[in-house]
């Protein structure tokens, strides 16, 4: 494979695909013709020519990734997984952007067999990308031996001028130049057109030249359009630089064939019906047909989903050799590309009792990182230059590095990130997205909001990603309002298939890491304390478990205070406070609301029961507490800069004062007299159960 | 001002300056003392030599804009706030870092006299700097005169590496290259130290050539320790260069003169007593003595203050003069310095009647933007690449752009942010910060979460940005779940002082746009269909302006529906139904919450009163509406890619199924029996109001 070799299928083949392009979006009269025609060359001979994956197997661990960043883009992709035999029919062609389809508006990881990451949201492709050659150089260095390079595969991912103008996919380039992935081949679609217009408007940086100062090995080919030969020997070369990742600069004009060919008029709308027929008619299809593949396109994609085939029986082969001479590396392998925890990891984790020490639950979760890191070597990941503060590298990891740099090697486990969140974040997705890793990342709980962008994408995805997000409220006290979160909370909570944990003590920390790696396709986010947190008489990891649960019961009472994280300890200190007077006041620990809401409804009411008011506290924002109680205090404004007991008094987070403001609740319950019914009896389950 | 002339008080000055830095980080017992230690010098040659501002007045409109993007520094800025006379006092130094003071953990504008932007957030100060000079760009080009320069001042910011790793800065690089601003200058604390230990870690990339990729002119300087004369030379050579931003890379040790300079142990913690002691003596500085300040520095910086005083006695004789030759220019350029708008802008909103045809609320933001555009020129902004979806450009604007692209001028309002939300929000925050200009920026309400760090410090700086944030909902339909906000409107309305506007037809649509213009101190997102909308019976500007009120009244209700935006017309849909089966059902439109919770108690218990059950229905996630309703209705998950009123027929969002949920509720309420409370009515409320 190192000449390029004409085949007498490529023109028809490219020309199938611009034209499937163009009916596809047409059918669906929405979509975005202009980049599947624009790249139809470049897709085409990377799939032929290079691309190693098996159609019938979209799941063979040693496939090359392909990354479509241009996610609008998809309507290329979703032809190429149909040319080349994934379950994708024509059928399902047809059904583009229609509802329950195959074929959503972008490309949906878990969702269309074949598509390895979520993309669209311009920037997180490319970011994902980084994170599945890291994953590949990993996995690599950790399993292959001489002669069994089981792990071996590229990664391949297009991108637009979108792409390359995002931040988040800035920070992962500049990451990706220093770990030097010698496997990774981005392909810029240099077409010059983005939604705005000619990208001369606001984008005339030297693409190029930036990626070199990031370390990249960068190449461009002149004649994305029609010169297969160039493209083909910059793919080449790509693959021969190893020590460095690559940047193809190709130049392409955008829904090439079309009338309106290199204007933003192809971009996000479909092409007139004319104008699609005439551009058939040119290419030497037949201009009355839509939806059409000439048998030898047909034929070229089966051939090359044979090779596939074939490969991955070789592949299989190498692996059973593999495991008769490596029989533990054989297991660890097989085990963690299965998804499969080792038996009794969660053994490992740290129990406690009130008598233990008080500690800050980011010290606990170092404590558990500590038990588990040994037990579980697939958990991989870092903190966004926080790991002191974060304290997420315990004792036996060692730094995740290019060796030539002295600091560590690609068996390492620990990544530095760098002040990366976003960039950090899209690379833990694509780490989940390859397979036999756990990805944690970590950063200080306001600043995982720098990474909204790809959280969401995480839950979206179903990528298991754990953050450890630590100084999570004002009681980080000195470095102030920029830096406490106040809306984090609520933020991270309405985000459908994502975990927030804040725990309160140790076995809540426990509990939280043992859910984090037990759900394995829900992210979690840790909420972590800086200052110290005692450990809470009626904690334990089975109770935190249900993500909500009484910690102090008392019968008949007159008041249920619920509350999460470094609250719990000052509500049970008003608590006390209110025994000793008379008030019966029971706690309830929430530290995790969608697990809590997962429970059956009869648990969750005789946790936040009727008879009494309750009250929720807690350090942020108080929007959405009203779903579980019926008072809610909280902060109403900023936080403020100050040691954080201060911090605490001057917003009335403490025992003394959350007593006084339950004891104002006890009374005005009972001046308006009857009955007191729990906030969790409504007429109408929105997941379908009914009350 | 051309050769570098040494005095005798630099060196001590400096030393000074490195020995409060560690005073008043040892005081507080908090803080970071290494960088300020480092970049004493820069920062005494750039305060001395170059920078035109004066303390005694912190507003003087063409001061140069000083920003420390790496704000963990901020002892630093304190310290030369307090050495040139700003309102801060030795006392203020002494108070870093307590609660309550003018000193907090990190710079905060409009806290702390002559701090420009807040910053601490990695990346945001820098590209608060991009803002800063575009709009001294823009108000230059605007209302400078031939023989009146009056809008001539620099930007400079410091950065470390931190920073520069951000992808918030690197958008807002390659913008800034793109847009030529020769007044911006950008000093790089190239210290090889992160948090995270040696910079080689993670951050080894060729940051000079990065720039000069994006058109940056680039200079560094080897000894930024001592070598006084090489940066007084890279600032002037800076200054010399106006058709390009300048980046100096500057190698400072950092906690030059600790013992432990050079390593990131005196990155962020406070110095050893001995060791601040040691290098007191070193200096010749009384080593017995904290928080001293010689003579001769405090008369240095004297000096400086009466220069820049006379700077603006002269700058104000130049306006006078400026006055009398162009009277309407001058009129026009101290109203917008002193915020107020023109007289009757109000009146060029637009006001709709139900006979108005239906129209996407983001045409209706395009049809007020048309019209208030030419009445309120401090307009100045854009959208990230989506200008065409967005409709932020409206047909009398003009490219804000260099002359030398031929696509506009310096004096056009139009910016072309690119595909860049997260920078385009930061400089949306200097451009405010500059003053004279009310920026708007533009984007699909998803990718607002790009910006989520950007937009958290809107609102605690005060700044006034509106964001025009389209395809607010599931609504937008093909685009899909990567596209479809459904956790964004819980993330933004738990924002203290953001206003989270969702208009449900063109009257509310005006009154978003009055509030959001005549907040000055509050910014605004407005969230915008792509689907049309009716204009409705009831809807009027200034009902709206109260944030919610009664759409639609029926006395003796059995049911009352609130709901927002798009969502508004279905729920009255549902009401005709109700109603006309005999279940009097009302509406209230809640376009925005945080000024609805702003008026009085007796006003929002009439909107949302006691007697019957409340329904809230939205397309988004229900949480938060607890707040305001009984039972909420939205979605329990992810969206899906299809026509919109597919879509919406999938998720239940139908007149015909919000009646049917409507009925559940009014059955449920009466089975339950007992008083309906309003869930307005509570014990306490958090802001200090009680009910
Ligand atoms: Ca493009
Ligand atoms: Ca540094």
């Amino acid at each position: 494979m190192s000449k390029f070799a004409p085949q007498s299928a490529d023109d028809i083949s490219i020309a199938t695909i611009r034209a499937l392009a163009a009916d596809v979006v047409a059918k669906a009269n929405s979509g975005h013709p202009g980049a599947p025609m624009g790249m139809a060359p470049v897709a085409h001979v990377l799939f032929t020519r290079f691309f190693k994956a098996n159609p019938k197997n979209s799941k063979w661990f040693n496939r090359d990734r392909f990354v479509l960043s241009n996610g609008h883009a998809c309507a290329l992709q979703y032809i190429l997984l149909h040319l080349l035999g994934y379950k994708l029919s024509m059928e399902d062609l047809k059904q583009f952007r229609q509802i329950d389809s195959l074929t959503p508006g972008h490309p949906e990881a878990g969702h269309t067999d074949g598509i390895e990451v979520t993309t669209g949201p311009l920037g997180q492709g490319f970011a994902n990308a980084v994170g599945l050659a890291i994953a590949q150089a990993h996995l690599g260095a950790t399993f292959n031996k001489d002669g069994f390079e089981l792990i071996n595969n590229h990664t391949y991912v297009f991108l637009g001028d979108g792409c390359l103008m995002e931040g988040v996919a800035a920070e992962a380039a500049s990451l990706a130049g220093h770990l030097q992935l010698g496997n990774l081949i981005a392909i810029y679609d240099d077409n010059h057109i983005s939604i705005d217009g000619d990208t001369a408007v606001a984008f005339t940086e030297d693409v190029e030249k930036r990626f070199q100062a990031y370390g990249w090995h960068t190449l461009h080919v002149d004649n994305g359009d029609t010169d297969l030969e160039s493209i083909y020997n910059a793919i080449l070369e790509a693959q021969k630089e190893t020590s460095k990742p690559t940047l193809i600069r190709l130049r392409t004009t955008i829904g090439y064939g079309s009338k309106q060919q290199g204007t933003h008029g192809v971009h996000g709308a479909p092409l007139k019906a004319d104008d699609i027929q005439a551009f058939k008619t040119k290419v030497g299809l037949p201009a009355d047909q839509s939806f059409y593949v000439p048998k030898e396109t047909y034929d070229t994609y089966a051939a090359v989903a044979a090779r596939g085939a074939k490969l991955e029986a070789q592949w299989n082969d190498l692996l059973a050799s593999y495991g008769q001479k490596y029989a533990a590396e054989y297991a660890e392998l097989t085990r963690r590309i299965s998804g499969k925890l080792p038996d009794n990891w969660e053994k490992a984790l740290p129990v406690y009792t009130p008598a233990d020490a008080a500690q800050a639950s980011r010290k606990l979760s170092e404590i558990v990182l500590s038990a588990i890191v040994p037990v579980l070597p697939e958990l991989v990941g870092g903190s966004a230059d926080l790991t002191g503060s974060n304290l997420t590298r315990t004792k036996t990891m060692i730094d995740f590095q290019p060796e030539s740099t002295g600091l560590g090697s690609y068996k390492g486990t620990y990544i530095r990130f760098g002040v990366r969140e976003h960039g950090m974040a899209a690379i833990a997705n694509g780490l989940h997205a390859y397979g036999g890793i756990i990805p944690f990342v970590a950063t200080f709980l306001n600043f995982v909001s720098y990474a909204a962008g790809a959280v969401r994408l995480s839950a979206l995805s179903k990528h298991q990603v754990i953050w450890v997000a630590t100084h999570d409220s004002i009681g980080l006290g000195e470095d102030g309002p920029t830096h406490q979160p106040i809306e984090t909370a609520a933020h991270f909570r309405a985000i459908p298939n994502l975990d927030f944990w804040r725990p309160a003590d140790g076995n809540e920390t426990s509990a939280a890491y043992y859910a984090a790696l037990t759900r394995r396709q829900t992210p979690s986010i840790l909420s972590l304390s800086r200052q110290n947190l005692p450990n809470l008489e009626g904690s334990t990891i089975e109770r935190a478990l249900k993500g909500g649960y009484v910690l102090h019961e008392v019968e008949g009472e007159d008041l249920t205070i619920v509350s999460t994280g470094s609250e719990v300890s000052i509500a049970l200190e008003a608590a006390v406070k209110l025994n000793s007077e008379g008030i019966k006041t029971r706690i309830v620990s929430l530290p995790c609301w969608s697990i809590f809401d997962s429970q059956p409804f009869e648990y969750k009411l005789s946790v936040l029961r009727s008879g009494a008011p309750i009250l929720a506290v807690e350090a942020l924002s108080t929007l959405g507490w009203q779903k579980y109680s019926h008072e809610a205090f909280g902060l109403a404004g900023w936080g403020a800069s100050g040691p954080y007991k201060k911090v605490y008094e001057k917003f009335g987070l403490t025992g003394p004062n959350i007593a006084d403001v339950g004891k104002k609740v006890v009374d005005f319950y009972r001046k308006k007299g009857g009955e007191v019914v729990s906030p969790l009896v409504k007429a109408f389950d929105l997941t379908g159960g009914q009350h």
